[in-house]
């Protein structure tokens, strides 16, 4: 079965809001099997509604819509479909009698505009009345067609909890056996990622995907096949040439990211961390700790943005930063130490370098960045030289700082 | 004019990247005086990308195309341009000589899939064959075509240094003059703004939109007349009433986040800020030194996990710890008041919680956040109790943390 992805708003059309809706449902749905025709997204303007809803109707098997049902002037869903598809709006009087309790209750009088809500097509099925998300289906020309908010949240809710069942259930017949698999790559540019899976040789019915992330690239393997075992064999064998010939730029896959990855690797190791940080600002901390139980191996971290902060916080000798200065080797290798020292961690980590656009000089240019790992005593220390923005810079050290760990821990477990 | 984007990808349809680069371009060309017909996404198909050219050349006055220009053999834009528009590839011999001397630089032979970003369709000008970035125009039925890289930072690139000026020079004639605005706002919800507005009767030429963008909601402020004169006054009249009517929840326009803003009022009286952080990681001061230039006010910050580090660092009694527990009122004021002194800063915040899963009681549910500032020896605190996931309650407690920030300096300037 295939479908069509049609997105609604305004501020979409005029680029000041990013469309995200649209691609979570197309993953989903690519997930569950289905193929996705074509991706819309058009403005608040009836007539284009009218247009690509009678447009994909002719072609695809399903519908998603998603914006414009909320209560403001601005959305325009409702009417547009009441329009193209002939069915006048009326009102389902369980969500109007929810929304007139709830404005009794706020001491407002009827008449408000949140009763737009309740209005709807002719036939239009409410997910959950009792719900203060809008979203319902309508079943026009045997073809389902599924509206949903355009808050990425509530639409994202819906989608899983609500559209993928009765998609499911509304799809018979047998469907083609997916297999997909993404390879999450740091460290090796996407050329010479292609030219190693070119050597390969890998069965014709493999489709491989490259798509660089900044600063990944995602490596995407997928076979969809009448025969599930034979789907199955082909595609186990050709992940694993892959993982051998690629080896430890592979960091993850699926979802998998560089902080949780790290996560795993200190938790089987029983391993602490402690973070100092320069020019990134607190972001590798905030990285670490995003992921759920950081608290089992995350002890704390200084942002120590000025001289001064170094020496006093993480105990740095001031001649040596007098010495080689703030940004050196030797800075970074006291902070990944001093910080270890000062919250009794396993590992220390620092970064310390010039994000700009200022600072940077003949010797030490913007971009500039030393990151250390302290541990048993020893220092590691690597340099880089980042160019681009800012937030570049600051991304790609954190990154780098990230993956540094990664190797280390690696390594170190076997 | 009228034009319409179309993103190509496998990788977009799928679900598996999310497509920014269409919104970026919808933005500029819509900023630019465009209007934008359409916006499609389709997959890596021959097929697909042949009905959407030729059924938008049918419809716009020109048409941007992102994706599918790369060396690898997922790449088919370039085939399926020459198939729907019948015109035969041939290659660039400029382009050519560029691949073949890097391919010699690094001892490479002919013939790499690399030699593919050569052979465009025929009458293709190619933006700039000298750079390592793809793109190039093509007219085709009195209709311009950009085709640009799908990787987001080389596509705004040349959107803003290649596609805008030379659509401008194309296009001629009069356009409408239009104004917008954006208002950001933070503290009061959608249906609350909507109601505000719709009080102020603002003139009908006005057009609104409001835009819940999380945590924040964007209300969007839009003329586009032909009496150049008359739209300003009416637009500059509109902002002003909706400014006076909202006050102080409006925290910027267009760009603006709640960091720079924090930032430039912290330049401006000369201030300079320090952080506690404890449930967010790292976020709040990785959301600070962000913003270039914030050296200027940033003194640094301590990210205490462990009841230990808070105590060590901060040198909080541990018998307030232990009385009021380390999610409190006083331990909030503490960690506040602890890092001003100990990085000798003019403001201390902090943010003590519990983002979850883990950690919640009955008393202290997840979600439970206090936020605390410390300024010429007074304290404030807020608590917070927030739902929804540790990424959510993270954000919303870094984004409380800001604007408390912003409201205590504003009130403080006067």
């Amino acid at each position: 079965m295939k479908g069509e992805i049609i997105a609604i708003g305004d501020e979409l059309t005029s680029g000041r809001i990013l469309n995200t809706t649209s691609g979570y449902a197309a993953r989903k749905l690519f997930d569950a099997g289905y193929s996705i025709h074509a991706m819309s997204t058009i403005g608040d303007k009836p007539r284009l509604i009218e247009e690509a809803l009678l447009r994909a109707i002719k072609k695809v098997d399903f519908i998603i819509v998603t914006g414009g049902l909320g209560s403001t002037d601005d959305d325009l869903t409702n009417e547009a479909v009441s329009q193209a598809l002939n069915r006048p709006t009326i009102p389902n009087l369980e969500i109007l009698a929810l929304i007139r309790t709830h404005l009794e209750a706020r001491g407002e009088s009827p008449g408000s505009t949140l009763e737009k809500l309740a209005w709807l097509p002719r036939g239009a099925e409410a997910f959950d009345p009792q719900s203060r998300v809008a979203g319902y289906q309508l079943i026009h020309d045997d073809t389902p067609i599924f509206f949903l908010p355009g808050v990425p949240s509530e639409m994202q809710e819906l989608m899983t909890t609500t559209v993928l069942p009765r998609l499911a259930a509304w799809a018979a017949g047998p469907r083609l056996k997916t297999c997909q698999r993404v390879f999450r790559i740091f460290g090796l540019s996407e050329p010479n990622v292609n030219d190693i899976i070119r050597s390969l040789d890998l069965p014709k019915e493999i489709i491989i995907g490259y798509y660089p992330v900044f600063p990944d690239v995602h490596l995407s393997v997928l076979i969809r096949e009448r025969d599930r075992k034979r789907s199955v064999d082909l595609f186990d064998t050709s992940c694993q040439m892959i993982k051998e010939a690629l080896g430890s730029v592979i960091y993850g896959t699926e979802e998998d990211d560089l902080e949780s990855v790290v996560g795993d690797l200190l938790v089987r190791q029983e391993k602490t961390l402690a973070l100092a940080e320069s020019c990134t600002g607190g972001l590798v901390s905030a990285r670490i700790t995003k992921v759920p139980g950081s608290s089992r191996y995350f002890t704390g971290s200084a942002v120590t943005y000025t001289n001064d902060l170094k020496i006093r916080f993480l105990k740095i000798d001031p001649l040596l930063i007098e010495k080689h200065g703030a940004v050196s080797r030797q800075t970074a290798e006291a902070m990944a130490a001093g910080i270890r020292t000062l919250t009794d961690s396993d590992i220390g980590a620092a970064i310390t370098g010039i994000a700009g656009p200022d600072g940077g000089s003949d010797e030490k240019p913007v971009g500039t960045v030393y990151i250390a790992l302290h541990c048993n005593g020893r220092s590691r220390v690597h340099r880089h030289l980042f160019s681009g923005s800012r937030k570049r810079i600051q991304t790609l050290s954190a990154h780098n700082c990230l993956n540094m760990l990664r190797l280390f821990l690696k390594n170190n477990d076997g």
